[in-house]
Formats: structure tokens, C-alpha cells, sequence
């Protein structure tokens, strides 16, 4: 039996945001059923390298009846209905010296992806592209269920790596027509404006002119906000999605508490997400944080309502969307035939 | 860059025992000075498939001066007394009806091998394979310190895939001439003997002629112990290394009460060890385990004296062994060009 070998190309080929979307909105609401199992990441801390590493193991089980009752059936193929369950650990690490001293990037994921029923490790996946993938659809299921019905623009602050996969799966699920890139580094302005100017109309702005879209996602390390309430719109809704670490966030703490925040995962978001440093200081408590994803996609808490205003999603990336989606590549890689096969493991020793 | 992939044979032909007995030393050492790090493994029970899967994550650092201390210095190469430091993650799981089921073994190992310093993963390999050959190179280090010195004779409870790298490791280290074999499957044993009858002397016996050889490996997964104070010689080492959860056990109570027991970590060793089962009902106390091989490496305790009679080596595994065993594969694979390479991590993306 051989296991499946896919590159950050064969990764990008196979994972198809709609079908990634609806698997991501599926493992929220295994999530908040108590169908899944992902125990709390382990970390590795090498001080004298800089550098991190984490082991990241989940397993999940979307019940057909789960598959059915999802928001956005209209994008699932037809078996899914039939509910799938997964297993998977991503490792990953975060080593900020790479890109000037090593020539490499920051973060180098590699994701296992293995048959629950046997263990056998189906698949092997390159997981930086991965986790850029399904950080952009659990911006999209959140945006699903607190953006505005009919938004049209959709900001950025900051654009990066991570803003190209926030456009490519937000534009999945709202009809995205105007986008505002908001960047310090105007090289990396254009080089995002040139990638998509003959999908949308793309401009550069400020802050304020990304937070004044229907939509606006930030993908910034900062550890100063950035985004002030007078930033934003009325009804917007924001994904914070930069802050991945103990005293990092990007928005005003004001903008929070006057916000309908949800997050994805309590004690990942309080410990280092978003809402990470005003939960600590105390200035955010837990009454002030409407629900997790998953509560809204099973439908127990309400998403946007004709009362709600500003929104915030604070995500972290939780193990269950890699597995999510090293399920979303697996399927269509070996349906298709693509990838490299490897017998890693000598399935005649028993 | 690319990543080197290492399946079961390549683990195999590139691990070389005597290089791997000083790697593990090595790493029991580098546990005891504090120089690692191994968060507890992480668990997801399947009971609906009647398995588990278990993240093994560690870090050890080698220093320079620690290889050099090490009793077996002679079998080391040269420039592994300059010290190293390795990483890795082993994704293992236990599916017991595997064979009979899925025609699979019930263990499928998957080890991803990263440099520390910039997480690049620089090897992924089967698991399965370096798990046996650690597991035989932890009873070698543990028979080094506890074996009287002139052992010729090595007896194996149970013929299983286990005890063939029992003898490989513990014969690299004591001259062994004389093999014992004990198992109620006679193809088992005729198996065994068959691949050892070139190099040993071997042959069958019931469990006291195994028990009664200078060294005894003990590989079953029995729940009732086998083997009896009666069953062993005065001064017989006993590696114990079938119990790997709770409830297993090999040996008498009685045995363990009267023998020098060292294990290979205190909280793995009490939960799922061989002495799990009388520590936890309170027959066995901490005060009756002598020692962690660490300690007996780094020469804080005693191993073996002129006193010392039966003792018993429990060893559950290490994910600390599983590093050390990876350093050793990649390192000959690299140099020897074997195994295939694959470009598994795009490094242009920063």
C-alpha cells in the first residue's frame, strides 16, 4: 500500500475552496457537538534557535446529519451528506530568524493525514499551504454567518501570504466585487493588486478605507493595534486573524468590547489570540464574547442579526481545520490521480 | 530542498545497531542532565475501530562533552563526540485488529525528522521499523550497565518481531553464543531459529531454561505474568519489554520485589510499564525502583556490582529514543545517497 506524497503545488491544485469551506464549516460543528478530539498542541521551545515546534493532532467525525443541516449546502457534493470522519497531526514550527539567516520561510508545516479505522497514513502533505488554505475558509464560514448578506467589499490590512487566501475563499461565499489592500510595504501592495486586479477592482488605501468595507480581514503580527473603532463601518465584520501568540493583537480594545466577538476555541483564543491581551488584563471577560464558531453553525447562537453592528471573528486555526482539509486534498488527490506515491510503510510485517 | 523519504527496508540497512545503542545511551544520558525536551504524549482513543493514535514529540540536545563520558565510547564514530542536537515527531497508534481486519500490522509508525535550528523536515520515514530497533537498542544500553560482563547467554520469552532486534542489539554488546527461545507457537520458533542458527547457537526451551541464560528479553503482551522467581538465575538481567499499557505485565510481583529495578521514566513506567500494575495497587513502591537508566549512564548511580543479583529493565519507550534513532538513519542515509527525495516543502514562500 502506498501513501500519498503531495507538494505545496499538489496542495493547492487539490483542495478546492468550496468544497474546504463547507469541510471547515463541518469540523465547527463536529466541533461543538463533541465529535471531535484534539488534544492541546504540544510545544517543543528551542531558545537558542529562535524557534518553536508544535504537534498538532485531531480527529474528526461529520455525522451525515451534521453534513445536511450545514448552512451552505448548496456548495457540498453529494456525498458528504453521507457524513466522513479523519485523523491527522500537523507538525509545524515557528523560527522568525529563517527567511534573513537560513534562506527559508518562517513556518514549515508537514501534515499526516491518516485512515482512522487502520491508522494507515493515507497521505503526506506539505502543511504551510495547508494552513493558509484553511485559515481562509474559517474566515469564510465566520464571514458566512456575521458578514452582511449582500457585501460587496472586502478589506485587508496587511497582504501577506495570508491576505491572497483571505479574498480567495471570502469572494467563495459573499459576491466580493471591490477590495482595499492596506500595507505599509508598497512592493507587497502591488504585487497583491497585480494577483487579482482582473478578478476584482483592487486599490490601495488606508486602514480606515479596508475597515470601511463590508468585510475586512487583518493578517498583520502586530503587537500594537492597528485598527481603531473609527476604522471600522457600521456593520462590518472583521476576521482578526494575525494574532497567533501571547501579547500580540491588532485591534483597538474599544473596537472589542463594543463588538459581537466570536471566536473559535476558548482557551486558544484566550491564551493567544485576538482577544488574548485585553482577556488577560481583564478589560475583556467572557460576557463579552458572544459565542464560538461552531455554536454559531449548529445554529444554538444566532450570527448577524438586523441588530447586530460591528462583528469580530478572532481566529487561531484549530487542529480539526488541518484535518479538515488534508481530507478536502486527499479526496480530490486520489480521485485524481496526482501526487507521488510512496510504500513508506511495509505493510507485510504484522 | 528536498526532504528524504526512508521507507521500512532504507530505515533498516541505514540504522547500523552499534551506532544506535551509543545514540540511545546517548539520549538516556541528555534525559537525565535535563537536556531534552518530550511533552507527554498525546492520545486520541478510537474506541468505535478498537485503536488509538499517539503523538511523540521530543527534542534532544547531545553535548559534546556527554558523548565522550558515555561507558561505550569505543563504538562510537569520531565526530559524534562533538556533540548534536535532534528533533523530531513520531505519529504511532495501536489498532489491534488490524491483521486479522485490514491485513495490516497493528502498529504503523510515521517519524518526521527536523533540524532543530530551522525546522526543515529533513527526513520522513517509517516508523515501524525504527520503533523496534530503539526499543532493542534501549535493552542493549540497559543490559551494558546491568548484565554481568562476561554474559554469553541471552534468552527471549516470546518470538515475535521484537525479539529478533533484542538479540541484534544485546549480541553488539555481550558475546552472545547461546539463544533460548520460548514460545507456545513452534512455527514462531522455528522461524526465529532459523534466522539466528548461522550466526548462535540456538534452540528452543521452555520459559526457566530462557530465564536461566546471563540475559533474559521479555517480549510478550501478556496481563498474567509469566515468568516466576523460580524462572530466572541468580544474577540474570531482565529486559521487560512487552507491557506497554495498563493492566500488562510479564513478571511475578515476587520477582520485581527481589530484583534491582530500573526503568526508562518514572511516569510512563508507573502508568504503563512493567510495573504498572503492582505499583498501582501499592505491592511495588517508589521505594523499590533503584534507579532511571538515565542515571546509570551519566554514572549518578550504580548499575551493576558485586552484590547485585537479578535486576529488571522496564522499558516502555521513549519518543526521546525515537529521535535519537532518526539522527542515526538520516545521517547514513544522507551520506550514502539511499532512500528517495522529495520536494515536499516550498521554500521560495516567505
Amino acid at each position: 500500500m502506498n501513501t500519498i506524497l503531495l507538494d505545496s503545488d499538489d496542495v493547492d491544485e487539490n483542495i478546492r475552496m468550496g468544497a474546504l469551506i463547507d469541510a471547515v464549516e463541518q469540523a465547527f460543528g463536529a466541533f461543538e457537538r463533541g465529535d471531535t478530539q484534539m488534544p492541546a498542541k504540544s510545544y517543543i521551545d528551542l531558545p537558542q534557535y529562535n524557534g518553536d515546534f508544535r504537534s498538532m493532532p485531531a480527529y474528526l467525525n461529520v455525522r451525515g446529519s451534521d453534513a445536511s443541516s450545514s448552512q451552505s449546502g448548496s456548495r457540498r457534493d453529494a456525498d458528504a451528506a453521507d457524513g466522513w470522519d479523519a485523523a491527522g497531526l500537523k507538525w509545524v514550527n515557528v523560527h522568525p530568524d529563517n527567511p534573513t539567516d537560513h534562506d527559508l520561510p518562517t513556518v514549515l508545516g508537514t501534515m499526516i493525514y491518516s485512515d482512522p479505522e487502520t491508522a494507515f497514513p493515507l497521505a503526506i502533505m506539505d502543511g504551510t499551504t495547508l494552513t493558509m488554505k484553511r485559515t481562509g475558509a474559517a474566515a469564510a464560514v465566520a464571514t458566512d454567518h456575521l458578514a452582511v448578506s449582500d457585501a460587496t467589499s472586502l478589506g485587508l490590512v496587511g497582504a501577506g501570504v495570508q491576505s491572497y487566501t483571505q479574498l480567495d475563499a471570502i469572494s467563495e461565499i459573499r459576491p466580493i466585487e471591490e477590495v482595499v489592500v492596506s500595507d505599509l510595504d508598497e512592493e507587497r501592495v502591488q504585487r497583491f493588486i497585480d494577483a487579482y486586479d482582473d478578478e476584482f477592482t483592487v486599490r490601495a488605501g488606508s486602514i480606515s478605507e479596508a475597515g470601511h468595507c463590508d468585510v475586512l480581514s487583518t493578517v498583520t503580527p502586530v503587537r500594537d493595534p492597528v485598527v481603531t473603532p473609527e476604522d471600522v463601518g457600521e456593520h462590518t465584520h472583521i476576521n482578526a486573524i494575525g494574532a497567533d501568540a501571547e501579547g500580540k493583537h491588532e485591534l483597538a480594545d474599544e473596537l472589542l468590547q463594543a463588538a459581537t466577538v466570536v471566536i473559535d476555541d476558548h482557551e486558544q483564543c484566550t491564551h493567544s489570540g485576538e482577544i488574548n491581551v485585553p482577556y488577560t488584563d481583564g478589560t475583556l471577560t467572557d460576557a463579552d464574547i458572544h459565542a464560538e464558531l461552531g455554536e454559531l453553525v449548529v445554529g444554538t447562537t444566532d450570527g448577524r442579526t438586523a441588530e447586530t453592528d460591528v462583528t469580530v471573528f478572532d481566529s487561531t486555526g484549530l487542529a480539526i481545520q488541518d484535518v479538515a482539509a488534508a481530507h478536502v486534498v486527499y479526496e480530490n488527490a486520489s480521485e485524481s490521480d496526482s501526487g507521488s506515491r510512496f510504500g513508506l510503510i511495509d505493510t507485510d510485517v504484522q
